[in-house]
């Protein structure tokens, strides 16, 4: 049986009805519903002659073998947020399913080069608020004695709530021995945002996840009677935060990415008082490092001269979290262009907003690349996320045609490496390093 | 023994020693510390022949006998926010009882009007929120079946606190009977604002108190991923509200008047999305009520404006109070500034931005007048309230020397009135009407 989309669309609408309700998905991970759609998925997996294991980081591992060690890994998570959508993570766990089946079929059990399947666990840290947990552990970019004392908000500490999943945390890092062959990483989401719809566009081919800057910026005034305090005595510190508003469009319009001043706090907060003291959390992000700092310098300059003609000091700036900007593999880029238009005919190439454990998978040097699929409402994280069926349908053909084109890429990469004597891919520096095993 | 304004800051002192600690005055009305103050107060005015009495509204009327019935009153207040000033009300109870010491003195016990200090009960409202309590019930503005249920941070009932202190809220409104033969109302209070500072003046004759218009705004926008939503895709409500900032000081500029966003809050108010719904609370006061009504109005269209800009439906306003502008008598700030300005050679006439007892009685149709005395670092409502004591002695001459314009004004206005037959003054209409008393 080839390529059947249909099936993966009516695998998907089975674990939403098994896992969710009208309130939306409800697979939070080191949870038992979550522990639950994980039994479903290795059920759906025993039909296939592939291994399957669980990482020291409790990532879900499904490989099929080929002819060569050389991996081509491909990536998705069924773990959602608390009522979240039907597709955000598990669409690439079975369009990924599919893609195994018929690869499997094609090549009677045995492809060009070993294809495997990974289910990473906690994408979302929606109960821990840590992210990517189980990627950064593959990656090694985590540092388990940092998050360990993470609690829910129950009171239950994170590193108790992995032990009940069998997951060790002083043990988790020992993830990073499934880099070993890996030669690229396809990962196929939701797009979670609004530029496909916009375009009236199916799919797009990922350029990479922007770089974030996320800090916090404390105005500092002075408390003043409302009545009584004319406007020029006055030192406004709402005034100051207030400014960045328009200000922070005005940036972005100059320079690209995107900014968001996400929360503002005033003290003393009083409908008679001027504000003393304004907090404003500000969001930046953009592809490219460069683009990124301008919006940072921008941004801090503008907050200063706003205190200055407030007669303020300048604001605190805090961090609050940084990443650097994380470009996906310009091969494999343009292959899943080619892949989208040979499909639907037209390819679109965008950035990615959110993050992505396609972000920590690039950053440990191997190729990456994501396909992204049209979200109606530009919408996610909500029970509302919804893909029209035609274009899950193209997406899981898409994807699978990406699957082929990047074995191909593997196979021309590894037999020039191989021409070129000790030559090895730039992509998979730990496994060589490690086992010296790459051909 | 003439006027002694050096005794007055001696009582100043001593009760800021009785009643107040290092983080300041804790003369909260209703409270012991309160009752303790008017025991003390009570000590002072029994040296003198006045007829000492609570009214209704648990105010404290001392009365010295003049040879008409016609009443000057002057009132403050003794009562403190917790942690209040030194000066803050107390200043017009003590500067009032060396005013009364002296007419004593001069006219030998029968001044030739009589003459009444007030101590209004809780002007502040800072127990339970309701400020003005005694002087509305003394206007007859007041309606304590609305008020009974408030409660204090213990959860102790309005009227149960007045019981406690003798009042009972039923029969709060008696207290209007107060006002037979009122004919003029003088205020002396600390200015609490940098007015008088910022010009180097150590006194200012009040113009009125200014109309309030206090309304909350609530923007409606949609949350977006602070990632995945392009910057022109954004229904952004703190953009919309921050925009109300600077036009607040633009209205203002152009129309006079304060305008003040005192707190601003965001929903959901998280890092990582564009805001939702921003609430900001918008103060505005005017002394002319067709200002006021100008900055409401442009004040409204702005928010319209800003929230068509960026694709928000129009802003909720909701009204959480307004006043009408109180203007003082035109006579008494005539006389209040020639009082000043022989006394300390210039006068300045200000708005006074805060209410005070004197709008209550102002608008119980009484002419009414206050001065201000300069407030150092412009602040009150706080221990480091302070004025200079060359400034304090100086407004116990200027108020003393007011209170025998003043007494010469309605001595001309009684005779005018009694010379025209059955005319009585447009300022006391309630005792005129209730007893047809009036000469």
């Amino acid at each position: 049986m080839p390529l059947d989309p249909k099936r993966t669309i009516a695998e998907l609408e089975e674990l939403r009805a098994r896992t969710g309700d009208e309130n939306g998905a409800w697979r939070v991970a080191w949870t038992d519903v979550w522990l639950d759609a994980r039994r479903w998925y290795k059920e759906k997996l025993a039909a296939l002659p592939v291994e399957v294991h669980e990482d020291a980081a409790g990532n879900l591992w499904a490989t099929l073998s080929g002819e060569r060690p050389e991996a081509l890994l491909m990536g998705g998570h069924l773990d959602s947020v608390p009522g979240g959508g039907w597709l955000d993570g598990c669409l690439n766990v079975l369009a990924g399913l599919e893609v195994l089946r018929r690869l499997h079929e094609q090549y009677r059990g045995r492809p060009p080069v070993t294809v495997r399947l990974v289910d990473w666990a906690d994408e979302e840290g929606a109960r821990f608020g840590r992210s990517l947990l189980g990627s950064s552990a593959f990656s090694g970019s985590l540092r388990p004695e940092l998050e360990k004392d993470r609690r829910d908000h129950d009171g239950i500490r994170l590193e108790d709530a992995l032990r009940r999943c069998g997951v060790d945390m002083d043990r988790m890092l020992e993830a990073q021995a499934e880099r070993q062959h890996a030669a690229a990483y396809l990962e196929l989401h939701i797009e979670q945002g609004p530029v496909l719809l916009d375009l009236d566009l199916p799919l797009g081919a990922v350029l990479g996840t922007f770089g974030v800057e996320r800090h916090a910026v404390t105005f500092h005034g002075q408390a003043a009677h409302s009545g009584s305090t004319p406007m020029n005595r006055r030192k406004d510190a709402f005034l100051a935060a207030a400014k960045m508003a328009p200000e922070i469009y005005a940036i972005t319009g100059r320079h690209g990415g995107v900014s968001t001043i996400g929360s503002c706090t005033t003290l003393p907060g009083i409908v008679t008082s001027v504000v003393e003291t304004c907090r404003i959390t500000l969001d930046q992000r953009h592809l490219d490092a460069d683009g990124l700092a301008r919006l940072l310098a921008e941004a801090k300059a503008a907050s200063e001269r706003f205190a200055r003609e407030g007669g303020l000091p300048p604001p605190e700036w805090e961090t609050i979290w940084r990443i650097e900007p994380i470009p996906f593999h310009p091969d494999l880029i343009e292959l899943c262009d080619r892949a989208i238009r040979e499909v639907v005919g037209t390819s679109h190439r965008l950035p990615s907003g959110p993050l992505h454990d396609a972000a920590e998978v690039a950053r440990a040097g191997i190729p990456t690349v994501m396909m992204f699929t049209q979200s109606l409402h530009g919408i996610s994280h909500n029970r509302i996320e919804d893909t029209k069926r035609e274009h899950l349908e193209l997406a899981v053909r898409a994807f699978d045609r990406l699957a082929d084109l990047t074995i191909d890429w593997i196979l021309a990469r590894t037999s020039a490496a191989g021409s070129a004597g000790a030559q090895v891919p730039a992509s998979n520096d730990f496994a060589a390093s490690s086992r010296k095993s790459m051909a």
